[in-house]
């Protein structure tokens, strides 16, 4: 038995969910969301209601293979017994990959380096890839992989982002962009130092126009460069993935 | 246009679904299930409601990658909106892949030369995967694997089914059976000319004893010779998918 026993202990939490069974992450009165359900099975569990502070939100319908959250408890409780206690209070569509005692300096959030998500096109209508990704059967995916290099970088991406959240400065840095075949699928992946709201859906709403031959890449810089938001559309939610979260 | 004037026409439907929001493939009273949708939906399309052959029954929860189905209509109807009309009337949950007209002499049961199932088994206990594989972290996969090769060929296959169904011969022909990792996933693909009742799911089943130990691919041949279906357990349906009926 490994019972550590602590005045006030942090956990970090590594969680997966299904996007389109809540309005989102952040917890809302009177509206089922990730993190309001998470509060309610820690609160089960530990009789505790401690802030719960996830890397970022998520909105109505993006997934996450792996989301982190951190939070503190008061009373020490075994830190083994967290991801099955958790696991059995919470619904089938949020599961806890990971759940593990961290020093009081990490913080979701702010000690986040990077982090990567995936946005899914279909070139099949099949009903089981339905909420999970974009069917799309007939976009020039050749020429959205080439285009796509170039938002790599650090740049102002005003031009990829939806107002309705602060922010200091508009100066992201994409570390890796790429749109791969898998399958039945094309998965643009994104890893960068932080997103803009709605970044992910609009840069993939963009690179939707090149697909249809309305875009190349000279345009798709000058859109860059434009910083006008107004031309880039927001490609559904359903097909967003949070991958991962690099610290 | 290419409207087609015929008395009467057959239709072949190539058609996915998600199980585990259906009470199985066959249409019964009061229960929503795959065959009940299809038949709404055609009424609805085509005003009429005519018998519909499925290349076989899928269980609760089981997934169709691609079931095939044909029905015949007495007035023509326009074959190109047959797929995008039924798709308009069904639930999200079930897709029509393609709608061709057939020759009279094609039949989605008789037909068919071999079907092809693939149960899934997952590593991680992620969100998504719940109620579309079976998570089993801890099985020897590589035995499994292995031992999974003894019941290629054509055999009697007693052992490995359920009563509850009629059929002239328990005898089978395996032709094509493997156990391979990909990704998160470990899939047991089987192609065989046919199955018996609960066949994959007790072959899975019986397989999660090889990986735990409990048996190796001597005790799986005994068990298959011992025609006894006592001894093999049936594995949970929301990991089997119907992939593909060949013709």
């Amino acid at each position: 038995m490994d019972i550590i026993l602590v005045v006030s202990m942090r956990v970090k939490l590594e969680i997966s969910y299904v996007g389109d069974e809540f309005c989102g992450w952040q917890i809302q009165p009177e509206r089922r969301t990730v993190q309001g359900e998470l509060l309610r099975a820690l609160k089960s569990l530990t009789g505790e209601e401690p802030i719960i502070t996830g890397s970022g939100r998520t909105d109505t319908g993006v997934h996450a293979l792996c989301q982190v959250a951190h939070f503190d408890l008061t009373r020490n409780f075994e830190i083994k017994k967290i991801k099955s206690g958790l696991n059995f209070y919470l619904p089938q569509s949020i599961r806890i990959l990971s759940a593990i005692e961290v020093d009081e300096s990490f913080h979701a959030r702010f000690s986040a380096k990077s982090k990567t998500y995936a946005y899914v096109f279909s070139t099949s209508d099949n009903a089981l890839y339905v909420s999970r990704a974009l069917y799309a059967p007939d976009l020039d995916y050749g020429k959205m992989a080439e285009a796509v290099g170039v938002l790599k970088g650090k740049h102002d991406f005003s031009a990829f982002r939806s107002l309705g959240s602060d922010t200091k400065t508009t100066v992201r840095e994409i570390f890796d962009l790429s749109l791969t075949a898998r399958g039945d699928f094309f998965v643009l992946k994104v890893v960068a130092d932080g997103f803009l709201y709605n970044m992910v859906r609009k840069i993939a709403g963009t690179l939707i126009r090149v697909g249809e031959g309305k875009l190349d890449a000279d345009g798709l810089r000058e859109i860059l460069l434009s910083k006008d938001n107004a031309r880039t559309p927001v490609a559904p939610a359903h097909a967003l993935y949070l991958s991962s979260v690099e610290y």
